[in-house]
This record gives C-alpha cells, structure tokens and sequence, in this order.
C-alpha cells in the first residue's frame, strides 16, 4: 500500500513538504481525450454531473493520467442556484442560461434555502464514489461558487462581460442584495459542511466574477459573505480563489482562510508583500503559456517556482486550463513541478 | 462669441485649471435618445459610421445635450483592420466579426498598411463635418485602438473573454505576433496623424483587451508599440486607457504620453502613488453608480472628485457609460463634476 500524498493539504496548513504539490483547474475537463470520451457518452455536461459514476470516473482520471497532487470534485458552480429552485441549462458554446432570474423582492419567493442537501444528493453520492475508489491516493478538493459570483448569474440569468444588472442591483436596492447574498451565503455552507462530511479533505471558493467588482463594492458586497462561509467551515484547510480581484487583495488576505488563489495576473512577489506570510499562496501560470513549447513552458514553470518559493505555495495555473491545449503540454507543467528543486 | 472651453487640453498639459474637467466614454451612443433617433435614421453602426453628416451630428450631441468638456469623434477602432484589409460585421447584440483572420505568415498576404489614408476617408470628412459645426466650443478628441486590442480582433476574430488564439499566437509564434503588431502600429500612426491634420486636438488610445495578458506579456507584445505611436504623435495631448492593466501601471506611466486613463478597479490614491507626479490622470467612476439615485451619484461622484484632488485630472467615468443608463443620471455625473469646488 503507497503511503497517502497529503502534501497539498501540509502545504495549505504551512507545514513542511518535500516538493511543492500541484494540481490544475478544470484538470477534469475538456483537455483529456479521456474526459471527452465519458462526456460524449453522457450526452451532455450536465448529464455528466448527474450521472455520479461518471462524474466520479472523470474526477479521478486527471489523478491517474496527469500525476496531480489532488482530485477536484468534478461538479459546477451553477448546482446552488438550480438546488435554491432556479434550474439552468447549459448550452455548447453558449454557456449556462436561467430562465427566471431574481431582480425584485417579488422574485425571491422563487428561491429556498430549504431541502439544500436533498436536492444535492446526486453530488454527495459523487463524493462517496469518488472516495471509494481514490482512497487515500491524494485529497479530495470540494468547491463552490463565492456568493458575489453566484449572485451574479442569479441576477443576470447568463454570463456577461460587465454584469451590469447585478451591479445595477447592488446600486440602487443594496438591501435585496443583501437578502439575495445572505440567502446563497446560507445555501453554501450547507452545501459545503455536506461536501465534508462525506470524505471532501479540503475546499475551495471561486470568485469567477469579482472582478466586476472595485475595492469599494467587494468589501461590501463579497468579502462578508466569504468571510462568513470561512467562519462555518472548520474542519478542513480552505482556498479562495478571487479572479481579478487584485485590487481587494490586502482584504483577502485577512479572510479566516488558508490559501488564497492568485490569477495569472499577479505577480507572485507582489502578491507575497500584499498578503504577508501567514497565508499559503496558490497559481498562477498564465494558462496561455501552454500554448508554447516544451522547453518554454519548463522555464516559465521554473521562473514561477522560484517566484514563489519553497514555501506555503501550492502551484496551478492562474485560471482554469483552456479546453484546446494538449494535454501533454499540461503533463509538461505538472511534471516541471514535481521535479523542481530549490535552491537551499 | 464665447470664449473657447480648452479646459481639458490645461488639465492633459499640467497647466492651471478653474475647475477638473469632464467627459465620458460612450458619451456619443445610446445613452442619449437623440442618438437612437440618428442610429435609426442611419439602419445599422456601420451605416452611421459610414455617413459622415449623421456621424458628425452624433458626435456633437452630448456637447449640446451634456455640457461635456470634449466631443469624441464618433468611429470605432474596428475601421483600422478594416481598413487594412478585413471587413467586419457589427451584429446587433453580438458584437463585431470578421470573416477572415489572421493565424499564420501565410495571412498576412490578406493585409497592408497602403491605403490607409484613402481607405479612412469617410473618417476624415466626418471630422471636417464636426469641426465645421463644433468650432472651438469644446476640443475634438481623436482616437485608436492600441495595437494589442486590435491584434486580439484580428487573430481571434470576434469578441472572447479569454483571447485565448492571440495569447496563443504571442506564446507560439512570436515573431509573427511582433509582425502583425508592428503592421496594425504603423497604420495606426498614419491614422492618427491624419485625425490630427484634420483637426483633432487631443487623442486617446483605448487598450480594450489590455486585461488578458499580464506584466511580462503587456511589457513585451502591447506596451513597446503603444511607445512607438506616442513618440510618433507630437503636436497634440494623448492618452493611453488600458483597461485591467493594473499589473502594468507603472510601466504605462513612463510612456511619452501626457495622461493614463484609469479603469473603475483602480483607487486613485494608490494609481497616483504608482504613476508619480508628472501624468495626468483620467476617471474613474465605477459606471454602475450610475444605476443609483441621484444623491448617491452626486456623493460618490464628489468623493472621486476628492480622491484625485483638483491638479492634473480629467473626470470621466471608469469605462463606456452603459447604454441602459438614463441620460439624466449621466448629466448628474457631468454637473457634479463641473459644480464641485475642491476645498482650498
């Protein structure tokens, strides 16, 4: 029996490790002929997600083919509006769509925080496949969608450049806004708390869209709500990943968390002065560079590693893996990883 | 005959000011009734960009309607390409797209900087048109894309929230990137002087996709070309807005340019420490305040006013108005900024 690689969870905690441990987001996706061909055979992505055999079996894949440090639970942010009561669909190449969308008090009856973990149980069996086979190869990471980010599909009922209807909101009624974050806020904690309990050894918190955001309106209408879903999740060591949200960084960094996720637009060591040392940082190859070739993506892997140092970093791409690039240019990344030394 | 209003050009120049200047981005477009009626008028974007009379009216409009500080011409950065080779179709509620791109040498036969300047004519009589009809009421501002936006437009070919073929392009094939850069800078330099010859008197740069690379990719593939086009304008004020490049502003303020339009993610305070004392700078408002009430714009509005202080600045909002925004919360910015007296 191969002793368990808990390097990533040693590594969020700020203990010592042997190599900086990796993973990738999106790892289970589009970038593996092996993912496409289980998504081909469900029919659709979210026939994926609720087909818990299959969800699990692509979850595992990047573990077995990329050499990663961690599995991600193979789910979507979108599952807490659609278990509040707003169903989504998600089209190919055209992303997800609401049909109803909340923008008055009038529309927050659609909505529940009621029967969460009911109408989530098709990923709660997920977790327990996954756990099943994984054993105690590496962690299992459990997610979900920052409250700000959730707010904005509720709102907007699709994806946006500027999200100008959910920051119209937050402008003109910031008291449905409230309700509306506080309501999601409620929704994924117990989402998460269920994600631990059935075996997730770690968490993370996307803020896909905080960049819609200045420092003003994150700290007003973001930061609160991660904060108390930090708060309500004890038991195991948690990321939050705020893309584009350079300029909240210092506040981010004082969230009771233990990673914060950096985009690919930070500078490591800017980022290391902003936040300090008591937090472990995690990215942030821009995913564009594994576009180059072999010898290209190896220095820049290597330039990122020394940025970052040995210490309290947990490396990944500074945003999800483009679905084009071939895999072996991600295996190029990985490997580049696990195999760098630091100089003592 | 009332004195010419040369505030802006004072502010751009670091000279004294009785009051900061404004204008807004977008201010020519469909935040203003009275643009709708002329866009009808003319059937579609490209129609009213093609007919100089109705192009030059629009342009005027919020000059009369707004009480603005500037008229921008109304264009869009899109004729460059075109006028290099690739039409493109503007699709209402779908953004621009070209029919043809360029990802290889072997496209590059698709394009050419000869003929710029008889291929933008129809620019230039608009320009002819408004200055006839503007006299020296208010400056006439000019504009381009920066040649890393319109390299974007011309690689991908549409609009995309990752670029991800351009970052591609920069990664694998960077001497065929630096090649098509140098073709759009060269044909936007003839473009520019030739607004300037026409009467423009100021002209702003607007890096669009500036936010898809980071510190090293902007230093290398956008900012040594925005460099060659402000050394190449010499007789008027430029401004270089480089949106979501927050990770590159303290290279954006060593150009030979005279102010650096900020974007509504940046703290004014922290831009001003970043840039230093010698650059004018432009914005900022978060153009979602706008969806407020008019106290709310008017509080929020006075306290950007404050943030900047009274020198070296030209008040705008931090991004184009959106078009659903009322025209009068638009005026209740514009008049906030005129009325406010900085506290002596």
């Amino acid at each position: 029996m191969t002793k368990p690689n808990d390097l990533i969870l040693r590594a969020a905690l700020g203990q010592d490790v042997e190599r900086t441990p990796v993973w990738v987001m999106r790892q289970a996706g589009r970038v593996l002929p092996e993912y496409r061909a289980v998504r081909a055979k469900a029919g659709s992505f979210k026939g994926l997600l609720f087909q818990p055999e299959l969800a699990a079996e692509v979850t595992i894949q990047p573990v077995d083919l990329l050499g990663v440090d961690a599995a991600i639970l193979f789910s979507d942010i979108l599952v807490i509006p659609e278990a509040m009561g707003l169903e989504y669909r998600m089209d190919e190449g055209r992303g997800p769509s609401f049909e109803q969308t909340i923008r008055s008090e009038a529309d927050l009856k659609k909505i529940t925080t009621n029967g969460i973990e009911e109408n989530l149980e098709y990923v709660f069996q997920t977790i327990r496949l996954i756990k099943q086979e994984l054993g105690d190869r590496v962690p299992l990471i459990g997610f979900a969608g920052a409250p700000w980010t959730i707010f904005c599909y509720m709102v907007e009922g699709k994806g946006s450049k500027t999200f100008s209807m959910p920051r119209a909101m937050i402008m003109s009624n910031p008291e449905l806004a409230h309700t509306l974050l506080q309501a999601i806020t409620d929704a994924t904690i117990i989402y998460l708390k269920a994600q631990i309990r059935e075996g997730c050894q770690m968490i993370q918190l996307f803020d896909s869209w905080a960049g819609a955001l200045n420092n003003d309106s994150y700290n007003t209408f973001a930061l609160p709500y991660l904060k108390q879903i930090c708060e309500a999740i004890q038991d195991v060591p948690k990321t939050v990943f705020s893309l584009g949200a350079f300029f909240s960084l210092e506040e981010l960094s004082q969230l009771p968390c233990n990673t914060i996720g950096l985009d690919w637009h930070m500078d490591p060591r800017w980022a290391r002065k902003v936040v300090g040392g008591e937090k472990t940082l995690q990215g942030n190859l821009d995913p564009a560079i594994l576009y180059g070739d072999y010898s290209f993506i190896r220095l820049r892997t290597q330039e990122m590693l020394q940025k970052f140092g040995p210490n309290r970093h947990i490396a990944n791409l500074g945003h999800g893996v483009y679905p084009d690039i071939h895999a072996d240019k991600l295996k190029c990344f990985i490997d580049t990883v696990k195999e760098y030394q630091h100089s003592k």
